[in-house]
């Protein structure tokens, strides 16, 4: 079977999405300017098939994922999502039928979250799938909601559930032996932390409440503990996490109530919920603000003076303090 | 030996160099503006361990091409270069000397082309090493220049020379006895084609004479006539190309005597030279700005009404068509 020119795979698969800078993916390079008054920010993540997806996950769902991790990137900083760049390296076998369907997905999502396709690069690699997107936003001038300066007595909130994907992940790899807690799940919560896994949400809704309202904001990619103690070593603070506070999916409950995942919970990664802190006298403003644009959100510590890894107390007074912190995708 | 983390590896290595807009490459994100009255100019290129480059070449060497090939197409754009991000794919087995010298020939071309790097992402791929940069330049509004909208009566103009690194690479690839061309050749000529190969030139240089007497333009990266027939399609033009005006380095020149290497030369890519077009009344302006710039620039053939593969013909009156054209990285 002849295959697919790089230009032709382009016109088949990729321009019925492209945006008015994209220049019909036709020129060496993709023009954009930001909005009058506005800045762009630009996010960059790389996903590996057997490192970032399953390389057997539908074509539609791998899409959908890399699209939405850089989305989740823009939704920590309070951005608008603009345009992005699609880095294609595909395996010699890569078949038509699946690009088909990759396409579709990144199509339906762009168009859901309101993002145009810029231009790209397509190559082959000699290895896994390698997807690299950079995506674009823009905020007004000074806006952007950055990942340092959490201050003393911040309130820390984190939006959505956390730990679903990491045990969606464990769902995935595990046999049922090796995890006994997965046979005290009944089939819609492992759907639930399966479906976690294959398919972020991107917290874009909460842009206003964010740019409004918080200090600093980050996502959650690594696992909240690493990614909390990332935002408080950039501020020179500690803080104490209520983890009975950290708000769990009823199948992370029963997940939790069976077995020791507190640190799969903590440390797993791939949430991509946001991690942000408030002052107190904003607080109130920022739930109300997040409750209106329909994403919940829950405080679960407080950042303190003087440096250290944040430590997490159970209700039955247990300390955690997690050394390594976060999950290294790397 | 424990591996550094990502955090550690960006800030042992690549903190050094990043710009204002990277925040200390410590957020989700990089914040960039174009300048007033300005637009910017994106563009991606993947490159992959043995598809673009050796897994063997020099780290800094490696570091250097990646970044020269983006620059290339801003250069095509008569864009100024202003931020790139890059993306990392590790295999599992890299090492700190081999991340410091790449680090160190990443920065040293940043400074030389005055391109501040912004951000990215460093994944593990369990394959070859994988790179993807985002170049960002700009342009004044509305004066990029773009690869269509040539016109019948253009001339066609390339910079520099044509083949050096298709030969380059075959003489990498190829045993003296299956290319006894390489014979022919002294070591300064092998070298000078080696160099071309590793080591591509960005015609940023030009910027100023593309911005004012090119109509249209384009970086030569999968040979000249894949290329050329690509920016004819664009316009549903044809051109004639006389083989002889292509100009050829001293090196290329001698291979062409000694053996039959007009398709290497003429399809082979890697080129990272400037392809544009001139309307025949600023040919002698362009040149002039050309020359001021310190670029040798020549006129190989002119734009015709209808469309077409382009037709090189040699002095012997002999005509060439390439069907397939360009040389498929992909």
């Amino acid at each position: 079977v002849p295959r697919l020119s790089e230009d032709a795979l382009i016109a088949t698969y990729f321009a019925s999405f492209a945006g008015a800078g994209a220049l019909n993916l036709g020129d060496d390079a993709a023009l954009m300017k930001p909005p009058s008054g506005e800045e762009l920010v630009l996010t960059k993540d790389m996903l590996v098939a057997g490192v970032h997806f399953f390389a057997d996950d539908s074509p539609d769902a791998i899409a959908r994922k890399a699209l939405r991790v850089n989305l989740s990137d823009l939704a920590a900083k309070a951005a608008t999502p603009r345009g992005f760049l699609l880095g294609l390296g595909l395996p010699a076998d890569w078949q038509d039928a699946w690009m088909k369907a990759f396409a579709e997905g990144l199509k339906d999502e762009a168009m859901r979250f309101g993002i145009e396709l810029l231009g790209g690069d397509t190559v082959h690699v000699p290895g896994p799938l390698t997807l690299s997107i950079t995506a674009i936003g823009s905020v007004p001038d000074g806006c952007m909601v950055p990942r340092a300066g959490a201050q003393d007595g911040d309130l820390i909130f984190v939006s959505g559930t956390i730990g679903d994907a990491a045990l969606g992940l464990r769902l995935r790899q595990a046999e049922a032996a090796d995890a006994p807690w997965i046979g005290k799940l009944d089939d819609k919560q492992q759907d639930h932390l399966a479906t976690r896994y294959l398919l972020p949400e991107p917290r874009l809704a909460l842009r206003d409440a964010l740019r409004e309202h918080a200090r600093c904001a980050m996502d959650i990619s690594d696992g909240l503990a690493g990614d909390l103690a990332k935002m408080l070593r950039l501020a020179d603070l500690k803080a104490e996490v209520e983890v009975e506070k950290i708000p769990l999916s009823s199948a992370a409950r029963s997940a939790f109530a069976a077995a020791d995942v507190l640190q799969t919970i903590l440390c797993g990664g791939d949430d991509y919920e946001i991690l942000c802190t408030v002052a107190p006298d904003r607080a109130a403003a920022f739930q109300a603000a997040a409750e209106t644009a329909g994403v919940g959100v829950h405080q679960i510590g407080i950042c303190q003076a003087g440096g250290g890894l944040p430590r997490f107390r159970t209700a039955q007074g247990r300390l955690w303090i997690f050394e390594t912190g976060s999950f290294q995708h790397f």
